[in-house]
């Protein structure tokens, strides 16, 4: 089965992704927006720690309505963007399209899912450092692996085939039956690295190294181990210290949120915090200290462009 | 009964109310530091919303050994001070003397009685908006009720003369059978203030303006509630009310802690956070997003001179 790809949103996670499945020639096809001009003139560039290479011509377009139909669709825009969703997939899909969301969060395959009944839909999460640095030009720092799980659909066959054209790619994939698990998983680390490195204006490896806020990523990291629980999620609590070892053996990093919000982007706080929270207390349990980081963070959203009375 | 007053760390706090005493004209002898000579040239400053006023000769020393025995301390030093307490104090008790801490957190009476076995302890909380705005210059901005409790010794009667003293001198001031109860009741307002205007940066109006903030500090004052009640003190949850409205009426403000952070000094920590946590906890309630804030606290007194990797 040789697929027809098509990646939404190319910056650090879709250059990458579908950068690597464009340099093994697949069909490949990209949605482009402030970059276009870059990338029809001087084509994709990608470094990377597993070797860095350059795409002179690549599949580019400035509106999915130009795009062909294809049988995946790689979205690796930021969940803030997720309303546009619908809209922007519609001329992709045909008869068997599978969408697979490379995003961060809960709830967002089920929240696509309802706007469009009937189409098959895929979550993936992906441990990858990896950012623009400049138009059209990904810098892939490290690691990269990802996982890919059904929402709904006939689409088992397909995830699989895109786990091995991703391996063939030089990316390790892997596919899993419970996408719950992955999504929760995931949020391990994302739920405190994310919001502490925006509340505490740091980076990864100082909140791993010193006590009193390693002792909080364990705080949160066990409360969202027991969300899961309360959500039919089982994580070993050994997975906390894979989690620091593996922090620990990045090169220093300012996670995405925190990029988000130097930049005065919007944060992914509803599918990275508000959604997971509510899903464990409607399950029966209550994540406090991950609800207090993400009423921190709605602050800092809000009052970014307060004026300060003094 | 006449007393006689010292007054140890003559800041916003100590100066503004040693200086109503000396104002009325009472026997009160004052310890500075790095102001001391700015008082025995100028004098001391006290703007005030309730009437300023100018006291061109105060009893000012550079040293408790060269001040007298009185019947009366007020301690108005950061808790981060307090290991210099015994020795500081020792020049100036007699048979009878009254320390009293008008500072603030939890727990600092008892480690005082601790190392000055047998000497008269009390403890005293101020609802103040006052700051030193220069040397030997106070500025006080609102407010400015105290109230004072015993931990040990005879003690009362004492107490009940420097409150009707303070009253006749323009302070509202109350007597209390229970040094926990002042201490906890404080701490409603002081634990969900201080800690976040440091960590979000940011002042009191704001954080009670934006919801999620407000509903952060709604938690917090909860949680100190039900921690105050494992520790056996009743405050009625409309106090959480009440200090939210109280805080509205206020002018904006940066609380001590944030001041302190934004100077380089170091921050109550262990006597408004790390204690409490620990007494509630003993007593069978853990402060979760006490104990969080807490922690943040911590991440970023240690982290202030690290550099940054990036």
């Amino acid at each position: 089965m040789k697929l027809r790809y098509a990646v939404i949103g190319t910056g650090g996670v879709g250059g990458y992704y579908g950068g690597r499945l464009a340099q093994a020639e697949h069909d490949i096809h990209f949605l482009f927006r402030s970059d276009y001009e870059q990338v029809t003139e001087h084509g994709l560039q990608v470094d990377s720690v597993k070797g860095g290479f350059h795409l002179p011509k690549v599949n580019a377009y400035k509106s999915t309505a130009e795009m062909p139909k294809v049988d995946v669709v790689l979205v690796c825009l930021k969940t803030t963007a997720n309303a546009e969703l619908p809209e922007l997939l519609r001329p992709l899909l045909g008869e068997k399209t599978v969408v697979v969301l490379l995003q961060n969060g809960l709830g967002i395959e089920q929240q696509l899912s309802n706007q469009l009944p009937g189409v098959s839909i895929a979550g993936a999460t992906a441990f990858i450092c990896s950012s623009k640095v400049g138009p059209a030009h990904i810098n892939h720092a490290q690691y990269g692996e990802i996982t890919l799980a059904p929402l709904c659909g006939d689409c088992k066959d397909v995830l699989r085939t895109v786990c091995e054209d991703f391996t063939a790619a030089n990316v390790p994939a892997h596919y899993s039956d419970s996408l719950n698990d992955i999504r929760w998983r995931k949020l391990v680390w994302n739920i405190p690295y994310n919001g502490l490195s925006v509340v505490l204006n740091t980076s990864t490896d100082q909140l791993t190294r010193q006590p009193a806020a390693r002792a909080l990523l364990v705080d949160l990291m066990n409360e969202v181990i027991d969300g899961a629980a309360a959500c039919g999620v089982k994580i070993d609590r050994k997975y906390v210290d894979q989690m620091l070892a593996f922090t620990e053996a990045m090169t220093p990093y300012l996670p995405s949120m925190r990029l988000d919000y130097d930049n005065g982007r919007p944060m992914e706080i509803t599918t990275m915090y508000a959604n997971p929270v509510r899903a464990a207390r409607e399950a029966g349990f209550y994540m406090r200290k991950v609800e207090m980081l993400m009423q921190q963070l709605v602050f800092l959203e809000e009052t970014l462009d307060w004026k300060l009375p003094y």
